[in-house]
């Protein structure tokens, strides 16, 4: 089976996970995977602590075994991911049997940052979208889902997000094949995106 | 017939006149129509006096004139489209008769400039490529197949082209659906655009 990889990176907030659901609503046959689950360990972290453990640096990750994951379903073979408890800030115990399929799509902040999982992606996307917009974003969802106060989202921005952000992010746009402003909430890039999608997992 | 428009620009030598050729190549069956086509007749100009008009401006294209012919394209009707003589800088005598097809791509620096443009077109593309890359690229062509000098290249390209480029050509990325980096020379963005290209023009 030939395995394609998709790649899709942008900011907090940018609508990469709009781009991811609205592919997988469309295309059934492709398996999604998200770095989030490959966070490190932060069990030192809470709401009230947030900033103890940098989320927004490329060494918050576990890129060694993202890699591996990619590299086993690129080449056919079911691997083992890992789980992140967003509660606990650490790897669950148990991990998930992905199975590889046609299409695979990983996104997260820094997919694009390790040139080695950048070397194994099919397709590179970046989803650019205003700063600003980005921040109002990140600021609902973090109030609304996550239960965090408005000064405790500024003070994380502030710190770490933006920072990690212009540091780590946005020089990534640099390896993209394709920028798409808005993400998921661009319909005619969606529809573009959508046939590619469809024509991998339908070949 | 539905007719859709696809809509590419982005700055002198930034690759999309390539992703234009690319494309033509793939699928026989779509109508190219290139902005130069409607530039405004200039015939004070020659090579000694290349800035005497401002091909780098908005008011160098009638806009009118390739509004109304991509309004009867998009309305399945045929239309009359200009042609211009790059030698005596002027419209000539002879218009071309234009079929709409499926698919109907049009290029040029100021394609998503005119609001009543971009309201026609079914998908925005801005290709983005460096600066000094983009006039390396104009400089040789200029050179080698419009028999400039270098010091007129630059004299042009810093009082006319630069200039247009910051003020009307960048500014239109804000409208762009998708942006290319690279344009043409980006094998994985083309394919993305083959694909999409051929599932209009098969369907």
């Amino acid at each position: 089976m030939d395995v394609k990889l998709i790649g899709i990176t942008g900011g907090s907030g940018s609508g990469k996970s709009t781009v991811v659901r609205r592919i997988e609503e469309v295309s059934s046959d492709c398996l999604l995977i998200e770095q989030d689950n490959y966070y490190k360990s932060a069990p030192q972290v809470s709401n009230d602590n947030i900033t103890a453990f940098n989320f927004d640096h490329p060494d918050a990750f576990d890129m060694d075994l993202m890699l591996a994951n990619l590299y086993d379903l690129k080449n056919g073979r079911s691997t083992l991911m890992p789980q992140y408890d967003f509660v606990t800030h650490s790897r669950k115990k148990e991990s998930v049997l992905l199975e590889p399929k046609k299409l695979i799509i990983v996104d997260g902040l820094m997919v694009l940052y390790d040139e080695r999982i950048r070397n194994l992606l099919d397709l590179k996307i970046y989803v650019e979208t205003p700063a600003d917009i980005r921040f109002i974003r990140r600021l609902k969802r973090d109030i609304l889902e996550r239960g965090r106060t408005m000064d405790s989202v500024i003070k994380q921005y502030t710190e770490v997000v933006r920072p990690g952000h212009y540091n780590f992010i946005e020089p990534t746009k640099e390896y993209a094949d394709i920028i798409i402003p808005e993400g998921g909430y661009n319909e005619n890039a969606m529809q573009v995106l959508f046939t590619f999608v469809q024509s991998i997992t339908a070949s």
